[in-house]
């Protein structure tokens, strides 16, 4: 295998088979200077984003959507080009013929489809409707009729919740950059050779494989025309940095134009490109001005990506967030710093644009960064406060060099891994049905087995713990249960065939649970066990409230006496899980993550024994619960960092808020200390997270 | 469990359970009687039934096909009732909103669908056709996605032929008494019950069983609101014969809306109506003249049943047949015979409306059917030549006494088995590969393995039979792999939910598989056992014809040498299909039986050992070679009596053409003797048989 477009590239195993990190590895040039190279943006640049800015104001003018298509179903080759200015612009491509129109995308569920226009003040038009809802089935509507009453009543107390049966699961991540280093026809020859090497003996998995196989090379071929419609012929390699982008840029398009995933991320692209932009530049072929330029308007392009949403979305979300995470920096297994011209040129656009909260910039933090880098990253986030960072000193023992995140902390290997993304259990909802013999506090039913209930006045720990672990047995099985449910069924009826195509054939599937209401959990089964809780019943015998007496050690604060509880949870709770089948031989695994979606948990759930007043909001993710880490920054910081990444490792987040003052005197300390601290996927975003609660039963 | 329309009926456990088979015990009432007690055509039905002549000759001098839709998909509730008379007609509903206009049904493939329309002189909506090629999947498309190219070459190669992967199915028999006897709620209340006995550990088999359940209960709800469409509430038991004959075939109406399958039996319904028509004449309801009304009046609209079609099909076919197969008669397992006066009844509108195909009435003939049946039906056959007679004596052994005939001689129990169909594997042409080493003697091509070849000039018994046990190893593999995509496919894009629905839920499916041009691998492997073959080879060495030195003992008289060989190859055949993984723990079985496709067969066959020239027509289904049985009828019939039943439980066929005069000279002799030397299957059908060798590649 080679091209001419591959002139000057280093070869290597890349050459051979499908392999864009022994591309990476074998060309990439590390940076270690400063940002004085940077440029500004261009009149074309400056231009367009106020074309973009002008847009947007029509946008919110117009309620939050410009337009939208209630008649053209969106496939990767449903819509004519769009531009904002073919004359100005050096990476095109829209979603839909033009831009902020969103697009039609029924696969998912055509009632939600539906809400999406009719609250924004669109129609969808009928005979679509009609056939959506009567011949062409829907991953809303399969999970529906396979769901049991158990799921249904799980799922409307809110003990388990955010489930993606109403929305696309996302956290799939496309290889992009495959599309730009290999060009779409060697794509689909790999395809074809792995459809050829499917199992012989037809049982139903292999059959599944080899029909998604052909999807996929469906999709691929549709790339192509989709691409060719823009005027650009995508089946060899991309022959310089423009290319490379506007490649990468085709593949990623297709991606967003099939699916509405909740978080529809970009994968780690920045070093990828920049071994095209030092050729580039050697060469004389582009300057840095030139390649700012098209970063910038890449970078436009994925500011303006948009789905239709439902008003209750976005008010969850506090915005209309796509999650077009791109990883930046992070160090190679062979010890090289992964930091390039390229990373910085990206978070540059920040300056040159202006600050967003898309695409999510998101650093894999390592102390062996440079400190150059380093410094400009501060500098980046006290400026714009838009820079996700996360931790690549771990993440990189599990997953290697050529990782991603998907959304806000899930790591996947780029191309090799996917995520059955699965929302979360809520914890503190399950030591209440504990508690109650498996009647909810809140509705009064019956929603969980009838588990006998704590009858006592005061708690006592190991009686509470054994009924919390039995429970948390019971949620485990209905909770992986339901997302087998559901990741069937959106195999089914709404496949990711181009995301998968950019895949390799074995795909490491991770089943992704997740766990709400840690530290409140932490708290309470401390109080119980350190200070004396009583409970209080309403007339039916119900615990509805609790009366702490005494003090007790709380989460959040270093102390071992709770952060053991709050350890040992998460170990216990991963281990039920690991008790159930998962779909597609997928490895389960957790996160501890909530971000936003923290205060719909709480306003669903009655009081607790740790204090907490029902519907008072959970802290997020793996925070501590508001002002009670009393200790300080590294306390509160020490405690999450104790919790077990092995048990969790589809992230733990953190969401770590300090006064500039409390770090030091200069931007300097910032930059260079505080990451030790921290675990994976440390939340510094400006995005608030996932899709939550939109839990509307059918 | 009770209703006010049982009263009179006699209890058992079918008030307990869905169960026909249990109300028909404990209520039907054997007739030995003749047939002086029938009644002929009222003038209401003679008007009809000269409407459907003129009607049927319109639709023949508009070229086979009277009207088509093209824009309403089918489905239980697409269209608007459909009269032929209002006024006149006792049993309504049609399959669109007018007698003989063919339904639009593209689930099963787009392609075919547009044929079917194009070749008629209608051309399909192209809303509709963009939407089945972009949006919703059909079973043809989704098999093709999962094929192997070696599949492709056995199909192309018509080794394997007549798969059902561009057209339906079919062989499912829903219980449609059950709409009459219980009632729609009572079967929904069932499926309900159904739903919430799966197992709980959500496997993908699972999933698919619960989702599967849901859309069963959705096309119950739908049979309710097509029947209301005609003014009849059908939620509960029907209230006499008229509502039962109405009831039951709502039920079979929604089924032939919903799917076009090859085969589209009824069942086995005449007894069970029996029952009702006893009851209203005891008591006075009705008279035997409106009774036979209203089965004259069901039987024509079970003839009215039609599909789009594509020419290729109707010439296949010599027609344009669906199958509707009533099986009648038949004794139970508690000694008494099952015939009743309706079984009369139902014979009798061959007399009162006149011979046709449709439906396929088929008598399951017993030595224990009582003589004045028996004679009855000698003289039908005789007057009509319309009467399908099977061997109940031998089928009754394994599936008791409430199975029905699908299509031609598939037995099956009624709502308790279904069956995967899966058309026939060519063994005289896998013989043919065994000789050249899995060369196609026609194209040439390599489509097998490439085993050793012979390469002696003439050839040796046991060096063949090696050579061919081999290569029906590898055949049977394949064979039953494409078949495995075939029925995933199918249950995906193409479920028969209202026919599931009238099933239990743990239903036996059948993975029915077929052989081929039988006669000629007996007859050639005798050949080369008992004479001399010499091998004559074209310029690339591939045996292309063969001589035959001497004479050979030869299948159809009744001589154990070659009969054995026949016996040998289906139970060695048999053997290698069980090796297999079929799809949905169904259970591996075979038929033997073509009828009209071994001409196809034979055409697309080279020369055989035997001497069978090249193209030359195969002998059908398990006959002997055509004019090679010369030692009678009896030793003919014998030889085919011999082959292992429990090697081919699907059924054998033969068919059997007798000069009058060779059987003695009054009728008595046929009607009474001639069933003991037949096995299973044996037709005496006006329809020729299946689907067969519509292989056009995509």
């Amino acid at each position: 295998m080679n091209f001419e477009n591959w002139k000057g590239f280093e070869s290597g195993t890349w050459k051979k088979e499908i392999n864009v990190r022994s591309f990476i590895k074998h060309n990439y040039t590390p940076y270690d200077g400063d940002e004085a190279f940077l440029e500004g943006p261009t009149q074309d640049t400056i231009d367009l984003w106020e074309q973009v800015l002008d847009l947007t104001k029509q946008e919110r003018e117009a309620g939050g959507v410009l337009d939208m298509d209630t008649k053209t179903i969106s496939t990767i080759t449903s819509h004519a080009p769009g531009y904002l200015n073919k004359e100005k612009e050096r990476i095109v491509g829209f979603q839909t013929d033009k831009p902020l129109k969103r697009a039609l995308m029924p696969y998912g569920g055509i009632r939600m489809a539906e809400k999406a226009c009719k609250d924004n003040g669109y129609e969808i038009d009928p005979e679509i409707k009609e056939f959506f809802t009567t011949h062409r089935k829907t991953h809303n509507a399969g999970v529906f009729d396979a769901y049991t009453p158990e799921m249904r009543a799980c799922r409307s107390s809110h003990i388990i919740t955010g489930l993606p049966d109403a929305y696309g699961r996302g956290r799939i991540i496309g290889d992009y950059r495959r599309v730009a280093l290999y060009g779409v026809d060697r794509l689909i020859q790999d395809k074809l050779e792995q459809k050829e090497t499917t199992r012989s003996a037809m049982y139903s998995v292999i059959i599944q494989e080899r029909e998604e196989i052909s999807e996929q090379i469906r999709a691929l071929q549709q790339l192509k025309e989709m691409a060719l419609s823009y005027g650009y012929d995508i089946s060899l390699p991309a022959k310089d940095t423009k290319e490379a982008i506007q490649w990468l840029y085709f593949g990623y398009l297709a991606a967003v134009k099939e699916q509405n995933g909740a978080a529809m991320s970009l994968g780690r692209t920045s070093t990828f490109l920049d071994i095209y932009a030092e050729r580039d530049l050697k060469n004389g072929v582009y300057t840095e001005k030139e390649i700012q330029e098209m970063i910038d308007h890449f970078i436009m392009k994925l500011r303006l990506v948009k789905f239709a949403r439902t008003p209750e979305y976005n008010q969850l979300f506090s915005g209309d967030p796509q999650w077009v995470t791109e990883s930046i920096g992070g160090v190679a297994v062979d010890g090289r710093h992964m930091v390039t011209k390229m990373s910085f040129r990206y978070l540059h656009t920040l300056e040159n644009l202006g600050a967003a909260p898309e695409p999510n910039l998101t650093v894999l933090w390592s102390l062996r960064l440079p400190e150059n880098f380093k410094r400009f990253c501060a500098k980046i986030s006290i400026e714009t406060s838009s820079v996700q960072y996360e931790n690549d000193d771990l993440m990189r023992f599990h997953h290697g060099d050529d990782y991603a995140i998907a959304c806000c902390v899930s790591s996947m290997v780029v191309g090799k891994e996917m995520q059955f993304f699965g929302a979360r259990a809520n914890l503190a909802k399950c030591l209440l049905y504990a508690i109650n013999g498996g009647v909810d506090e809140i509705s009064g039913k019956q929603v969980a087995p009838e588990y006998r209930p704590i009858t006592s006045e005061y708690l006592d720990y190991d009686e509470v713990m054994k009924r919390f672990d039995d429970m948390m047995q019971w949620l485990a099985g209905v909770y992986v249960n339901t997302l087998n449910i559901i990741h069937y069924m959106h195999d089914k009826y709404c496949y990711e065939k181009l995301q998968m195509a950019l895949h390799d054939k074995k795909v490491t599937r991770w089943f992704a649970t997740g766990i709400a209401g840690l530290s409140v959990v932490a708290d309470s089964l401390s109080a119980i066990k350190y200070a004396k809780v009583k409970t209080i019943r309403d007339e039916s015998g119900i615990v509805v409230d609790y009366e702490v007496e005494g003090d007790f050690p709380k989460y959040g604060n270093d102390d071992d006496r709770v952060d053991e509880i709050a350890y040992d949870i998460v170990h216990r709770f991963m281990a039920h899980i690991k008790k159930n089948h998962t779909y597609r031989e997928s490895i389960p695994t957790t996160s501890i993550l909530t971000i936003t979606s923290n205060v719909v948990y709480g306003k669903n759930t009655g009081a607790t024994p740790d204090g907490r007043k029902r519907g008072e909001a959970f802290a997020p993710g793996a925070n501590p619960m508001h002002r009670r880490d009393s200790h300080g920054a590294v306390a509160s910081l020490a405690s999450v960092a104790k919790l077990p990444f092995i048990d969790a490792q589809d992230g733990i987040s953190n969401t770590f808020s300090i006064i500039p003052g409390a770090l030091g005197k200069d931007d300097r300390i910032f930059a260079g200390d505080i990451e030790v601290d921290l675990d994976c996927g440390t939340g510094a975003c400006s995005t608030p997270t996932l899709f939550e609660g939109l839990d509307s039963d059918r």
